[in-house]
């Protein structure tokens, strides 16, 4: 695994960036390109941020893997998710041995307004942001549901903030290494409340990439390879509207579901997880879905401290998106690259003493695509 | 499988345009939505051309497949073939039994020149399309270096523009029922010369459709199943400048080897070929990469006949994406429909007898991404 620091890369390409990524993890891996069956990327949108498609082309270009099959997979903010459950699949199918499963996103190539915009492009176009919706609005409704419902608090998602900040600068490649307070969070300012500024996660430019092969394989190259034991993805509504309810992610209650299945283990097996937290209140409603706790009681685990790192469930050691940085396509690699150190035992001060199993849930725009994946240090 | 029309859909939306395809799919299959693992879907860019990016989300909604897992492919002007064997394997790996794979582009809510912009995000944004380049340009630079290597002639490049618009004239989903004469196409108004207008495939709305189960359960929906024997998938550089050839696209050389490898077969096995005649030089050059006749002679095989219906390998009986229309992320599932109709002997007016062994061929960009499928009837 690699990826390159988070954050406003101004000075780096595209196509930069995913190389520096891309290296990094062929030498963590101790191969080199001479190896590798074939690339999936996730990407959410080259087009509107670089105006770029066909960047899995690009890619293999660059990174001199020519004439490697090489494929862009889309998702919204679950494209990254994506590309390794492809690449898992790839691996499984027999169709490939080593395969590289990257993701990438330069966001900050254009006006923040405009990255608003193409952001809202995961969501309903034509029913829900000609309306107006944007996507913290879509989540602040969800908030506002949760705490009419729950009983959730302001106090309790800036905890959220809080803890992930805090793990964030633990973290060398998080794009902010700046803790905040619970008052901070309530008195950043207003994006669509109950969500304030400190309360969203950021606009970033980043890549991330990880290498999977046969796990007979990686036996070879490794005494701790990582096994993929489990792999869920499912859909919703893409609107928010189509909803039965606004406090549960259906998509990631499924998705959890099959891969829970697949790995054959139950929630309280994980000993962390990296969850998909474009706002504080995704991260409580995360843990939910994900059965780390009951519905509704998100927001009391996390004042508790059980979602810390030492509590009894440790939720985004890395930073999450609120303190790593969010850069769409790549996350759901970044978050496979933290928990393949967490299972290493390589996170230094972020470490989870003892994980032998960790989840990833990444999830597209406000929750029409989940995707879950377990893993399970090998040795 | 099912498709659209092919052709200027201005009062159909995009989502509509995918749910028809998919239901005429699965009538065609015999199946409900209740048998149904996952999607794959063929994507250029909804973000540029609707502004809608998470389309397989949006997809699996409209068509009320939720909570499928759905997943969005993107290789260009590949797509669709991308989505194919993405579907493929995903079904050989054993992780889905019936999966759907299909492809889709809205192109013409747009202004020409805008379209024309979002298609050169296929090309190198910063080395090619920055510089000035266009996808006509970029085609046009092959054209006159194969006219230069191999004495090809306008006329043989106008050719292939007569048999796909005859082709497509006995295709009711094609979006041209227009005959043309060499002379027309040599005195049509100039794009990047030596490409005139009808040189060159059309801006297209279409969305196509097929469905894939393991060989043993499509046998109990048929009599005439279809196999899908070899799937071959390469990247080149994105830049047509970095080659060392500008005649011969050497993604689809690689992704043919492994395809006919895979499949056991030789190219002279093949009864017929849908390629991608984006311009009709690139179907020149593809017969010539397939190995349907040795490199140069691409345009003495297409004045001899060769590649009529009725001739030792016809191609693009469709009318291909010159005659049929070119609806981009659709275009690679559209050329499957073609082999499949044509192996169960359905294809009418275009039938070509006895074919027992077809192949597909999709590219994306000027080369930098290329898919190849075999497939054979499998009674």
């Amino acid at each position: 695994m690699g990826q390159t620091k988070f954050g406003e890369l101004w000075d780096v390409s595209f196509r930069q960036m995913m190389l520096e990524a891309g290296v990094r993890a062929l030498e963590d891996a101790g191969i080199d390109g001479a190896h590798i069956d074939a690339l999936y990327v996730g990407n959410m949108s080259g087009g509107q941020f670089i105006k770029q498609e066909h960047i899995a082309s690009l890619i293999a270009d660059h990174a001199g893997l020519v004439p490697l099959p090489s494929t862009r997979v889309e998702g919204a903010c679950a494209s990254g998710g994506l590309a390794l459950r492809q690449a898992f699949i790839s691996v499984a199918s027999g169709i490939h041995d080593f395969v590289v499963a990257a993701g990438i996103e330069k966001m900050t190539d254009v006006l923040s307004e405009q990255a608003t915009g193409a952001l809202a492009t995961a969501a309903d176009q034509e029913w829900e942001v000609y309306a107006g919706a944007t996507f913290p609005g879509l989540y602040a409704l969800m908030a506002r549901r949760h705490m009419y419902e729950f009983g959730t608090t302001e106090e309790e998602m800036a905890m959220v903030a809080v803890k992930n900040h805090h793990n964030a600068c633990l973290n060398p490649c998080a794009q902010y290494h700046t803790e905040v307070t619970v008052e901070a969070v309530l008195r950043s300012p207003p994006v669509a409340l109950p969500l304030k500024l400190l309360d969203c996660s950021p606009v970033t430019d980043g890549a991330a990439c990880v290498v999977l092969a046969p796990a007979e394989e990686a036996r070879k190259y490794t005494d701790t390879p990582v096994i993929i034991e489990g792999s869920g993805q499912a859909s919703d509504t893409i609107s928010l509207h189509s909803r039965s309810s606004l406090t549960t992610l259906k998509a990631t209650v499924e998705a959890a579901r099959i891969a829970y299945r697949m790995a054959g283990i139950e929630p309280k097996d994980v000993n962390l997880a990296e969850v998909h937290d474009c706002f504080t209140i995704a991260e409580i409603m995360a843990i939910e879905d994900l059965g780390f706790c009951r519905r509704g009681e998100g927001g009391k685990l996390t004042r508790e401290g059980a979602t810390q790192i030492g509590g009894s469930i440790p939720i985004n050691t890395s930073g999450g998106l609120k303190g790593k940085g969010h850069p769409v396509g790549a996350t759901g690699i970044a978050q496979a690259i933290e928990v393949v150190q967490q299972l290493r035992g390589e996170a230094g001060k972020r470490q989870v003493n003892g994980a032998t199993v960790g989840l990833t849930h990444n999830v597209g725009g406000s929750g029409g695509t989940a995707v879950v994946h377990i893993f399970r240090r090998g040795d």
